[in-house]
């Protein structure tokens, strides 16, 4: 099944996404919900980010080849993560798919994608095992972190190489009842495939995130848990460029480049 | 002018703080509000977090007194920051005044506190210059950005140092028409004075802060911006102890100290 958050007229709400049409939703797969009858043609709403997490967690480092990637582009030695230590990007840079990523126009670049499986807590949930880990899930969505990477070196925290407006692409719709240890996640740029991995190549596990970061944190209905992205990251997003973070169960989250004037 | 938000029964609402009263309000300081003649005994009230972030900002590092303490205590040399990089604390972490801070039973320690100064966004604004910055903000509320010196030092970001549950009190009241730059704050530990500094000593004002991060990012009603700490942050927080961070027109943010068991 896939959830998605739409707009029609002013109006927003969840729904069901089967094939091009949308089977709206009373309530929200957060809480309770039922189908009210009413269904819209995909092309006729405005798809949104499906939640706005009240935490924002990213598992940053977490495949083996795009660290070796970005050690060797910088000249520096190979080091993996030792354990699952989360960070945090933030909403202001939350964006629907179809949205634009805007460059600002002091960005020395380069900018680049970094395609990620999101998973979406569903459930309030402390102290799980990893056996228990995906109770609390709802289902997965695709992202997108975007990254300056002049920035990342200069900043002593990431926050303007990760979350400026609109660098954090999320959606289109939360699919369940899937394995996130085994999905493939394609990178897309103008139509033609640049990236890719399957997930099963997590250093560390979505199970064994969620059961780390449960030890000292309360996860909350519409959390998310973004975890990391494999592959190298180019070619770098330039102004007209459009790039779509694919897996074939979620969906395409699709992103046009506009580099913003000065 | 303090506006703070309150919970009856299982009722939450705004409402002005006039000595031991609060006058109850329709609507949010972050919208439109009027009082609705309703009026409380403060001590018949739970009071709650004052407002819930939809971007949580820190400044980490702004004052020098803190940074050579922080330097001297781990034996490095003293590095002051370049420029105003702000990071991000998580919103499962926030805790109302009265809460405990709760210390895991795995904590090594020290855990210690950081009392800070905290600016409350009002309105939707980017692209602000110094001048202009403060015509966003709401009021000012105080934080206690809790932080394990362990964890700080093992972990490769700072998730568990700083943002386990119930390790960022914030409160108790937004107080308007305050000079962010001149005010007092002062921690006491079971009622004696530990700390205090005045915000003049900021190393970045919060007008270049917002003004910063405006260039990049669009500020939210309701986002907080929490402005660091100065001075040394010991005793270290045990068990039983209550921890207040103080300043004489917000208020008290008061916090009692509790080690779980294993």
């Amino acid at each position: 099944m896939k959830f998605g958050r739409f707009q029609h007229q002013s109006r927003s709400f969840y729904g069901i996404v089967e094939g091009d049409r949308v089977d709206e939703l009373d309530g929200s797969p957060f809480a309770t919900w039922k189908t009210n009858g009413k269904t819209h043609a995909l092309s006729a709403v405005k798809t949104l980010i499906p939640c706005e997490p009240r935490n924002f967690y990213c598992a940053g480092l977490n495949y083996a080849a795009h660290i070796e990637w970005a050690a060797k582009r910088k000249g520096l030695p190979v080091k993996m993560p030792e354990k699952a230590d989360v960070g945090y990007r933030s909403n202001n840079a939350l964006a629907a798919t179809g949205e634009a990523i805007v460059i600002p126009a002091d960005s020395t670049g380069p900018v680049q994608f970094e395609g990620e499986l999101v998973a979406v807590v569903g459930k309030t949930a402390k102290h799980l095992t990893e056996a228990s880990a995906l109770s609390c899930i709802l289902g997965y969505t695709l992202g997108n972190d975007v990254s300056e990477r002049s920035w990342q070196k200069s900043d002593r925290t990431l926050w303007r190489a990760k979350n400026c407006d609109t660098w954090k692409p999320m959606g289109p719709y939360i699919a369940t009842g899937l394995d996130p240890m085994n999905l493939d996640v394609e990178i897309h740029i103008n139509g033609k495939r640049v990236a890719g991995y399957n997930t099963s190549k997590m250093i560390f596990s979505a199970q064994h995130y969620i059961a780390e970061i449960t030890k000292y944190m309360t996860l909350h209905p519409g959390d998310v848990i973004w975890l990391g992205t494999d592959d190298a990251t180019e070619p770098d997003l330039k102004d007209g460029d459009v790039c779509e973070i694919i897996q074939k169960d979620i969906g395409v989250l699709r992103s046009p480049v506009v580099r913003a004037k000065a």
